[in-house]
């Protein structure tokens, strides 16, 4: 591939910000990047051909399908997209596993089937299913969409049957899953990439702390990572093996007490904890996925120092008025890298993150304190 | 500024590599990129709004009078193209010092009127000014053209009179300049940038390594730079302030025995050299340039560890094929970072550059000696 240049172009369902941040990574790999997203406003439209139509669109489609490949920035492809380009163009990650990871249920079958943990569930998809459905998940529980959901949007933590009905009630009789609550001690994750050929690699175990359901901060070296990592990377590896995966994918953990890890989802794309890759001197995830989904050269990626991440969410006054970081005192602060979408202002929508880099640890914690005072 | 996201436009005479890598730059800093170069194949076009029009075209330049602010990757834009946008918009640096930089002569007359030594030169503008010029710079030289050389085009040793003649004969009798050899040990390069307030920030000091007149590998770390750093940085900070930089601009030093300095020549722009900043893991000299154009606050860039550039120029076979790198290994080599530019190969022409990092410079030297082996 590449031998003449520049030679590879790579389609994305999808423009958001991951799309835009992929085409980004892309460019300087001399690979061109064509994004079919409905959006006019699409943040991908300002560094990738910009298909603007459905996803089912039949030309852009046809356009898609002229690429060297084609990935996806989101889980929820239409099947119908996915059917039209079947045969055409290679798409990575695959129908299969596509299936899988945008269905609760289905996920944590297909995980168990690989012999991976995950919190006890119980699929609940009529009223029936709720009959000592949360005694079996050991009578704490969260009852998630099994589809559509992100950002601890569609769900809701039940302990009594009464509040489990509710919510059930409240979600309008969607098809769930009831997880029973796992007591986790910390959050992480990890990304995994395979290429066609089945060259595995793997990104850096992070830590992530969440506030209302939205992940606020990504921090590597994540603590405990020399026990967590190789059990992390194991569990990765089954996974991408058994579900032939082309391309990259990412999975959040739950970190118990004694150190085990058990499997929250898995997304099978680039991640928001990953995005600290970006400024920490390795590979990012971005280009680790481009170079899986188009069967370059891949190598595990990691930062060469400490790197921390913060997202910049909406965040709104008590009378509803934006309420924006002091954008200023970001830039000045020593080490910081700002990552803007290009997206409009809005109450709890993601419009960009802070990429922090320090010699050592302990100056990346002083410095995390600091930024994470000026972001409101 | 940036109350409002995105609100920052930056406007860029010329659509190459730089502006490439400029837009690359400022897109995360949710600042939008507006490019006028004739070039319909120009690099920058991928991810900027690329005004496909003549530097003096009277609507391209209106569209970047509508800007934010307006910079350059070329020190021979047009007077007319600055004089049209002059008290529309400001142009950073501004045209007093593009008067300077963009002629051999004049800049060489205002680096030693701010106190800055340069080698010894005479102006040869007719035949007579030939008469005894070779031996008034010390009976060495090199004849350059005084505008419009680039890559050491341009240009001739010239060590006898005769030499000399024939030389400025062969430039069909162009306005040049004649300088004495340097008998340099090293030749090192420093960028500079400015706000239209008054604050000043530095790259970092860089070790050049040229081959047939073209740059072929930077160095961070330079050697020695615990001596000539500090010492560059006056040099840096005196023309900054006395030419009153508005943006960013690079000097390239000889290094002499005994570790003094003399100026070669400054770029009113980010520098080749300077490449190697993007993946250090600190600040890139594009975000400094853009941050120093918008009046964004500063700080001095530098990577955080060990970094090397290497420029791919367009190679040839003895039969003129061209002869590609090899792609897959430099993809493979741990610690490469692949810039490719999106320019069809010639030969000659800068395609790209592979920045590489490494923990250490022990490390970073065995990378170096195996990544240059990939590039014909
Ligand atoms: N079974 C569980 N036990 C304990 N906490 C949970 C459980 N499931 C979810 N959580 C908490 O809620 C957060 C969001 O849950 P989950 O990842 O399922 O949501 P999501 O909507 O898919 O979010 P995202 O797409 O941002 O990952 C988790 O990171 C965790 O903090
Ligand atoms: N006076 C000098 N004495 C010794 N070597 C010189 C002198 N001038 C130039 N050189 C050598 O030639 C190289 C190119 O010269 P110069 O920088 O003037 O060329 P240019 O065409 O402006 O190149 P570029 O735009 O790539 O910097 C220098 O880096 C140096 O190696």
């Amino acid at each position: 591939m590449r031998r003449e240049l520049p030679s590879l172009t790579l389609g994305i369902l999808g423009g958001g910000q991951l799309a835009q941040m992929l085409a980004l990574a892309a460019l300087p790999l001399g690979v061109r990047v064509v994004v079919l997203e409905p959006d006019p406003q699409a943040p991908a439209r300002l560094c990738a051909e910009h298909l603007h139509a459905p996803y089912t669109d039949a030309a852009g489609l046809a356009r898609l399908a002229e690429c060297s490949a084609v990935t996806l920035e989101f889980e929820n492809v239409p099947t119908q997209a996915l059917e039209a380009l079947a045969g055409r163009v290679p798409v990575r990650p695959g129908a299969a596993l596509l299936e899988r990871t945008k269905h609760r249920a289905r996920e944590k079958e297909a995980l168990r089937a690989a012999g991976v943990e995950t919190a006890p569930f119980v699929v609940i998809e009529s009223g029936d299913d709720l009959h000592g459905a949360l005694a079996s998940v050991g009578g704490r529980g969260i009852l998630k969409t099994s589809e559509l959901g992100y950002d601890g949007k569609g769900q809701a933590r039940v302990n009594t049957d009464a509040e489990l009905s509710a919510a059930w009630a409240a979600l309008n009789g969607a098809a769930c899953v009831l997880e029973g609550q796992v007591p986790f001690v910390r959050e992480v994750s990890l990304s995994v990439a395979r290429t066609a050929a089945g060259q595995v690699a793997f990104g850096p175990l992070i830590e992530n702390i969440h506030r209302d359901g939205i992940l606020r901060t990504s921090l590597f070296p994540a603590p405990g990572a020399e026990l967590l990592e190789p059990q992390a990377c194991e569990l990765a590896r089954v996974c991408a093996e058994s579900w032939e995966l082309e391309g990259l994918m990412t999975l959040e953990f739950f970190v118990l007490q004694g150190g085990s890890l058990v499997v929250n989802e898995v997304a099978p794309r680039v991640h928001n904890s990953g995005h600290l890759t970006q400024d920490g001197g390795g590979l990012s995830q971005f280009e680790a996925q481009v170079r899986a989904v188009l069967g370059l050269p891949l190598t595990n990626w990691r930062p060469l120092h400490p790197t921390a991440m913060v997202n910049l969410v909406g965040a709104a006054s008590v009378e509803g008025q934006p309420l924006h970081p002091d954008w200023d005192a970001i830039d000045a602060l020593s080490g910081t890298h700002l990552h803007l979408y290009h997206k409009t202002w809005r109450a709890g929508r993601k419009l960009g993150h802070v990429n922090l880099v320090a010699p050592d640890t302990g100056t990346l914690a002083e410095r995390l304190a600091e930024l994470e005072r000026l972001i409101p």
